[in-house]
């Protein structure tokens, strides 16, 4: 039998090797933890190889996730199917095997880390899908849904910000089944810790109400074990177990330093390294019996088949919820879902009264909040600005049925990524609400949502100037914008209550990416349409009027709040004589989506008289307007006043609308 | 004599009643927070309301802005020039009480707040600005710096990740001389924050090392009172006072809910209001003897008297040290820093090796440190990634001159706001450092810089896919044209060691708004230029290259690591015979504030053959290239592989940038 020590040199091999390898990468993470993988994995983690989706899992998150050979090592040891080809192709095209973790490129990837502090954010919300599933779904003597989430984390993590959102409101949610194994190796990149992070960090995770098992020895087994079994006792309390490792363990003369955080530790060392661990075999070479240590594809398999049988039981006893389990393990929207949103476009298609598309947002969530048990939404403490909480909405916190409603707290950033990890969990969706201004602060998280395809939906009220008083510090300029410079995001800016239930639906029909919703606080005048017209809301741009019957002299494209200005300007410059086409945009992305055959119907090329009016930053519009045209845009902070003081002051009137597209047609 | 509860109603009754005037604004803050405002400001708090700007004053900063009038009342009381008609106006244009304090509107403001957690975190950087400035400047009897910074805190800021972020680092800093006041009312927006706010904060804070002053009454003046005798006491530790108070104090039907947060009491909660605080007096009038017992202007023309007389005392003593403390305060850039730019312009100009801008950054800063050293720089973790470290880097903690770099630790927000915090104080320059990429996690305090007009360097290395292996977690995207899109900020992308040193020393000539410098870690191949084209290089945009001597067949406009790209792709096509332009774009915003003749002569407008190529998202560049142009970017995520893969893998070759030139010339 190899020792434990043994096998975690195994994890450290690989690292170093294939770090060495691809010269790239950071092997002091892996050398470090080692140790602590080890018997985590090989002890205490249920999973299965043969199936990395197996849903009732353990989750494991590698919050600090440059350490990815660690991850990668242990996948591969476990007999998941990340072959010894792959980590010597670490950090190399289309390999299996990034830099950072990324959770569709390797089977057992549970989410994409290397932005500090997220990983754990995600893991929070792994853990809170697992509670609110729980609670949900089981019933006596049937724990369908069963199962820990683990994370590393590294000073970097601790010293975010987000670390501080995150862990105070889990031991609020009381997510028991959390355990964080901190690896307190006193280094960060710069150097020695001491200089820049002195806080107490047992005592501040105590403040928080976590329970926390301070100075473990990170390279003792036993210690390692006997905090694991203490962690997963608590029910309430999420676990943070302070390792004490040593980063780089196993290197002679770079041990204990920063120096082999980010760098290969070069060839001598690496040859030093293999000598002072007693490590003989060759880069990649994993002796027999170390192998068949690791491999968890036999133990796997019976949890798996345990777990299989167990659902199958309760198919029997519970069919209809067995029914409505596998319906929120498919990702389906209900058909209740559709109808209702359907419903509500008709519904509001026939009212004529001006409603914003925030309090329109919230009419949509009466509707689906009911139809949709497994959609997790929540505010950062703007429920009643966001309009994010409605009649069916129920608090987590307490809820016998596992509630459906998080009270996030003062905490974008943290919600956010939360939100992130509700849905890589699987079983759930969910939503975010904040001022749009606030995307700022949660804008890495929304990112890599986008990167990870999760459709999380971000609803964004107070979406403009139009929020009037509260002023330039909650006004947003560049947002939308800068919102839809994020790769595979779709910003849906509504004009009224219908494209508002339409953004909605198309949100929530997205399963490959997350959605931003803009909304206004003021209310937004109804615009008329055809069932065509609002057929065509889902394909981001449409046709919303033309005064022409053949001819076209100029083009106003618009979204949100401003496309009222467009609708006048439109109707002002028609009773000149000319032919005004309106184009409604509520999502650039959508529409650029379309086949060139439908863009062009919308915004023939032809015409390039073309004026774009958005009460935001002007520069993602010249696509569209091209040199010829015009934008009405806002490219400067905006003013504490009321709104009706603040659209004309900023040049938002349908008068300059149509004077500047007078001034195309002179 | 008014008792100290009718003082602190004063204050109640101007947010009160100016709330109801607007018909907007949060009441329940400024009327729980009444009492500890009385108290501060008339028994502790130094400062001059006739010279709101008098250097040594004691900086009051109001985290939680949204209750704005709470300060805003206290500068009428105190005698700044902020007279009862503009508490009348209060959130209307134009006037000097916008609905959250903003810095350059009214007098006595520090920052601008509202988005929650940052005026902490300013107020961080203006201890740490106070302690350096003590250090360097202040002589045995000569305490020319020497000033407390007050906090009041809500909630919302504690609950915000920047808070963890920067009160971990003000203890580290042994930020004695900075005490918060935090206003422990139990209610956030939502309701009762026990549902999500279940922190134990003075454990919270106490493990970060901080003094704590627990559980004071916040309504009992002598309690507030020896809370802050207590705290001023010990000169390492920063303190926290957590003051128990009522939310809307006074309000009988409203008071202690969340209710008076964020609306007007109405009419007949303000009469309710009056009767149960026995306040008799209209709306905006204060008694004579109220009026009287607030006034400062006596003790501030004393204080600020006193202190005049030790700096002239000082001058005498101390005469070159006094000199460089006045041009510190003046904000002007030494001459040996012009000089020393100026010669490494030349220097670079004459090298031929290739080398990364993040590197020619580091040389930058080696012939500048040494000669600005009011320049206080550091970075989140990143120092020799960034290279923002160099030879006369010194510690700010433990340096006995005060320092003039900070180990940030990995704290992205709280660095970028504890930097405008530093430039707020005066005195002081600031730079940060970290990856382009988490520009994301800092996003809101690099607007909040911009909207404050503050000169703050943000130095963001890694700009593109060029990182190479780690992959798309940190490989910027829409980062550059994010970056740009707000207000007042300026980008600057230089593509060798000569624009670095070009965007550096705008950087730092620029007074009013912050500059993001977007470095490379690979290397760059130097350019060779006239002294005509070194001296353009400061307007952001100018000829690189003519390849024809009359004709212009196209252009091709470059940021960074591209112009190589597009002077390779212009050779080729000058070999065919075509009259190519390259214009290297290191600063769009630049360019775009010069003169229309200027951009006309480098970007003709009669040539719409235009290709702009840059290693990042497309929607911005279409302003320069219309619906004719092409742009060569990337509007997707990168990928982790060497760079030398990844740049051909993405389409970034000169082959491709001449492929698309040619296609708009055949």
């Amino acid at each position: 039998m190899p020792s434990r020590r043994d096998l975690a040199n195994a994890i450290r091999f690989l690292a170093i090797d294939a770090v060495q390898q691809a010269n790239s990468g950071h092997p002091g993470m892996p050398m470090g933890m080692a140790d602590i993988a080890e018997v985590l994995w090989n002890d205490f983690l249920r999973h299965d190889p043969n199936d990395p989706k197996w849903f009732n899992r353990d989750r494991f998150v590698l919050s600090n996730g440059h350490g990815s050979m660690l991850h990668y090592a242990l996948l591969h040891l476990a007999g998941y199917a990340l072959s010894i080809e792959e980590l010597r192709r670490f950090r190399q095209l289309h390999s299996k095997t990034p830099g950072h973790p990324e959770v569709h490129e390797t089977p057992g990837i549970e989410t994409t880390t290397g932005p500090l502090g997220q990983g754990l954010a995600n893991a929070v919300g792994m853990a809170l899908a697992e509670k609110i599933l729980a609670r949900r779904f089981n019933r006596p003597d049937f724990p369908l849904v069963d199962h820990y989430t683990y994370v590393f984390a590294g000073d970097g993590c601790l010293m975010e910000g987000i670390s501080h959102e995150v862990a105070s409101l889990a031991a609020t949610l009381q997510l028991g089944k959390l355990i964080v194994l901190y690896d307190d190796n006193g280094i960060s990149i710069d150097g020695k810790v001491s200089g820049w992070f002195t806080d107490d960090t047992p005592k501040r995770f105590e403040a928080y109400g976590w329970e926390v098992i301070p100075e473990v020895d990170g390279h003792n087994p036993e210690a390692i074990k006997a905090a694991l079994v203490t962690a997963a006792a608590d029910p309430t309390k999420p676990t943070l177990i302070c390792c004490k490792t040593t980063i780089g363990y196993g290197s002679p003369n770079k041990q204990g330093s920063e120096s082999t955080h980010g760098a290969p530790l070069g060839a001598a060392e690496v040859a030093a390294t293999r000598a002072a661990l007693g490590w003989t075999h060759a880069p990649f070479e994993i002796p027999a019996d170390i192998a068949d240590a690791f491999d968890a594809r036999a133990k796997g398999r019976r949890w798996h088949g345990d777990w299989d049988a167990l659902r199958a039981r309760y198919q029997e006893a519970h069919p209809q919820l067995a029914a409505e389990f596998e319906r929120c393990l498919a990702g389906e929207l209900p058909s209740a879902a559709r109808e209702a949103l359907d419903g509500l476009i008709a519904t509001f298609a026939a009212e004529t009264a001006a409603i914003a598309s925030r309090k329109a947002s919230q009419r949509v969530l009466e509707a689906i909040v009911p139809a949709i048990p497994e959609l997790v939404g929540g505010s950062a403490d703007l429920a009643h600005s966001n309009y994010s909480i409605v009649k069916s909405s129920r608090d987590v916190v307490g809820a016998e049925d596992g509630g459906n409603y998080v009270y996030y707290g003062v905490r974008e950033f943290g919600m956010s990524a939360i939100a992130n990890g509700l849905v890589l969990h699987g079983g759930l969706r969910a939503f975010t609400a904040t001022f749009l201004v606030f995307s700022d602060y949660a804008r890495n998280a929304v990112r890599m949502g986008c990167q990870m395809h999760l459709p999380v939906v971000h609803v964004y009220t107070h979406d403009s100037i139009g929020l009037g008083e509260d002023g330039p510090t909650h006004q947003p300029i560049e947002h939308l914008a800068s919102l839809r410079l994020i790769p595979n995001n779709r910003v849906w800016r509504p004009c009224d209550a219908v494209e508002t239930a339409v953004a909605w639906k198309a949100a929530l029909e997205r399963r490959d990416g997350p959605a931003c919703l803009a909304l206004s606080r003021q209310n937004l005048a109804p615009q008329v349409r055809t069932a065509e017209q609002i057929a065509a809301i889902a394909r981001g741009g449409y046709v919303l009027l033309d005064t022409g019957s053949d001819a076209i002299d100029a083009i106003l494209i618009a979204t949100g709040s401003e496309v009222e200005l467009a609708m006048q300007a439109a109707r002002a410059l028609a009773a000149e004589g000319r032919a005004i086409r309106v184009v409604s945009m509520p999502c650039v992305e959508a529409f650029e989506a379309q086949p060139l055959e439908y863009r062009e119907s919308v915004l023939p090329s032809w015409c390039r008289r073309r004026v774009a009016i958005e009460a935001g930053a002007t520069a993602g519009w010249y696509r569209y307007v091209g040199h010829e045209g015009h934008v009405v845009g806002l490219d400067r902070f905006g003013a504490s006043a009321p709104d009706k003081v603040l659209w004309p002051y900023f040049g938002f009137t349908a008068e300059r609308v149509a004077e500047q597209a007078r001034a195309l047609l002179a």
